[in-house]
């Protein structure tokens, strides 16, 4: 954009404050932009590129674990949503309602979907009928709207992009085996994928999903310290099937309800990435979904200027051949240092520079935006250098990720231990619960912190509740969260 | 499905009733479902994999020409849609409103989109200052509402899916190639992958998008004769520049009005190629989109059952492994038979049938779903025999299309001929248009035929207006259309 040689706009550090920066280089790395309706965003090619890598991968793991994808209505009629208890007076409050259509008002308010398994309930009613027709196991990838009252670009907006996978099975021992194996594919993705390390988990009963027996979530750490929730899985035992009537007919011959479960991720990664890497100078984006992995920058004076070109172009065909996204920026009006910083701010995972001198020697430069190394590498072999600093950018970004939520998750014995931990540390804290719904509001209350989930494998178990004393039920791990 | 097992439901024949064989066939073949939705359908698996084959293709060909995906609200505000005259008109009486959200009145009603062409406008409005910014070249691939009062799956339902590639350039010429070059892109797939011949030409002034300064369409012919418009691109001019003030300052230094483009195709594709390629014994699919490209099926007595089951399996790795989509049928509570009606109802391309002989004397049978024709092929060649055969069956259908295509389109000098021809033979018809709009809606009065366009190529020129046998200033097909 002609904006961004005319100013270059300063990143607020993140240190001063965390909500501008993330703004600042969302902004300025035109990922986004924000759209004349209320909450919403409109996702820019650079944006929506990471999206469709993730969706690639994703997809090709759901399809791995034999689930295929379909597509239902957009609109649900407010009649579902009375179907089941919890599941209304959890979304109705977030839900935009069509009144009107055609020039007519509508007999019936239709609302935009907020997720869909009153719609996938009523739909598999009819299609399921026996033993026989189990397990359905369908995903699909949506727009969802929740009219929510304080949005933030990909994190929280009314309207955004996910996925929702329904599955229907026969015993209770079969959903939630799908239940936990659909955690593990998010799980797996997000850390080999985003760079993201997680923690594995179930929700306690006051945080799970409205309508579901059990909730399972990954929690991710962002760099000020918040949690975001990556991905959920839920066993919905036979809620759903009971409100919509799925039944079938079992091996020995008798009417069952089905039992279901449904697990979902949405463009909330996006912002957990570029919160989780991102630094003072701009975006760090994982090899693996950024939309371009290697920046060319040719070097040098106007004399040897269209021989260094000439030279960047043929390793450009050779790094295009081999699969890798490249691009080059050999723009004349544009010093090599404005490009560096730009890239950098881009968040462009390994830059390649090369001059006259390099031509000559056969070498260039590859530049790592993680680590700032600088490697001189042989042209003849150019793919394999770039291809091993990607790998090793990409396992990079996971092991300082990691570091950093080691470096700030904090074992809590008392209240008022966490509330300075919040306070003065930030991160996650890990302390006992008795399991009352009344010591986990005063959490809240105290600290703005709520629990994020009872990790799978805490650091340490934890013995007593952290608020009354008394024996512990759980360890769990608390965060502020977005 | 248990259903497919215990009844057999006939097939109504094309002759018999047209419109109920393809709902016979789109619901037996498990495409779709109705929804609980008015004029909304559930895309089920089979169905939406179609949709996901035509997806890739037709992003790889955007992508190669140079566009890049994003994704734009869903809600568009009232005020946007009275900026574009006869935009407004043209889609007014379709839109559905939501007036509340958040259990509050909103202070604008909000329209679920129709189209993009305003949300798009306002955002380049922000992003495009000078000719450095252009052309700006993004597609989007989203849900779409038009309220329709008659609604037929896949062909014409509320909601649908589709893309919608929306261009700024900084002159009419280049904004005019890009119009044709979107054209070209729809034709050539549509053609090639969905093997549908089409006729691409210019829209008469009435049949244009509301908008729009010219449109281009490319019409295809179903087997009883009706038209379906596939695919459509439009220069609109500086029409939405100038309502939604989108300048840029030119090479020259002066503030220009960009020219835009916009241009469309969506899931009514799938309900085209089912009405050119299918017949009373269900759907054809074109290998390229098919989801399942060859159904094996092994046959024999119980006692050589597992050994020919065994070396299935076998070939089915080998034909898995060469990326052919294929799958096997080895139950034994069905027939041969029942087996082979099936998936030919069900269109697959290929079946492929092994029996103990067949298994002895290292062969099997290939039968192509378009023709019959079985070819006994050596297992030794198996992928190569069965690429083949996938390649011919996609030839012939294309051709067998194209010969009906032939067969059914009428030249016609006057009203009466073509009243009889669109009664009698049914089909498209070339006659002469004098370019009035009077004339134009006479013809639809009388024959129930519209202009679906005035054809580049047309076989023959004609001179004078089937209406008021004035000179003719356009060549012109007319047909009846979904």
């Amino acid at each position: 954009m002609a904006n961004d040689k005319q100013f270059v706009t300063e990143i607020t550090p993140q240190e001063e404050d965390f909500s501008r920066w993330y703004i600042d280089v969302i902004k300025k790395a035109d990922l986004m932009d924000y759209s004349p309706v209320r909450g919403c965003i409109v996702f820019r090619p650079d944006g929506y590129e990471i999206w469709e890598h993730i969706q690639r991968e994703l997809d090709r793991r759901f399809k791995e674990t034999g689930h295929r994808n379909a597509y239902f209505p957009l609109f649900i009629p407010e009649s579902f949503f009375q179907k089941e208890k919890e599941h209304v007076e959890g979304f109705n409050p977030e839900l935009p309602w069509v009144t009107e259509a055609g020039g007519d008002k509508l007999e019936e308010r239709l609302a935009i979907r907020p997720t869909s398994e009153t719609m996938f309930g009523h739909m598999y009613a009819k299609w399921i009928q026996s033993y026989r027709d189990l397990p359905v196991l369908i995903n699909q990838w949506a727009n969802v709207v929740r009219w929510e009252k304080r949005t933030l670009p990909f994190l929280r907006t009314s309207e955004f992009l996910w996925q929702e996978g329904h599955t229907a099975h026969e015993t209770e021992e079969e959903a939630r085996e799908e239940t936990m194996k659909m955690l593990e594919v998010y799980r797996d993705f997000v850390e080999e994928y985003l760079a993201i390390p997680v923690i594995t988990g179930q929700k306690t009963p006051s945080e799970k999903f409205a309508g579901a027996v059990e909730t399972y979530s990954i929690e991710a750490m962002m760099k000020d310290g918040r949690a975001v929730q990556a991905g959920t899985s839920h066993y919905l035992g036979t809620n759903f099937a009971v409100a919509f009537d799925i039944q079938f007919l079992s091996r020995e011959n008798k009417q069952e309800y089905v039992h279901t479960t449904s697990w979902g991720s949405s463009t909330r990664l996006i912002g957990s990435m570029i919160m989780v890497h991102g630094d003072d100078r701009g975006l760090a984006l994982p090899p693996k979904v950024a939309p371009t992995q290697v920046i060319m920058v040719p070097i040098g004076p106007p004399k040897t200027w269209d021989a260094v070109v000439g030279r960047t172009d043929e390793l450009f065909a050779e790094l295009k051949k081999a699969g890798i996204r490249v691009r080059v920026d050999d723009r004349t009006d544009l010093r090599p240092g404005w490009k560096f910083n730009e890239y950098e701010m881009r968040g462009v995972p390994v830059r390649l520079e090369i001059g006259p001198r390099d031509m000559e020697n056969g070498v260039c430069v590859l530049v790592s935006r993680i680590s700032g190394e600088k490697k001189v590498v042989q042209q003849a072999n150019l793919v394999e250098e770039v291809q091993t600093m990607l790998d090793q950018v990409q396992r990079e970004m996971f092991e300082r990720a990691k570091q950093f939520m080691n470096n700030n998750f904090y074992s809590v014995d008392t209240l008022e231990e966490m509330k300075a931990s919040m306070e003065e540390k930030r991160g996650f804290s890990l302390a006992g619960w008795c399991g009352s719904e009344a010591c986990e509001s005063k959490v809240k209350e105290e600290t703005g912190a709520t629990s994020r989930n009872i990790p799978f494998n805490p650091s340490e178990e934890k013995h007593t509740c952290l608020v009354c004393g008394q024996p512990a039920k759980h360890t769990v791990v608390f965060a502020r969260a977005y």
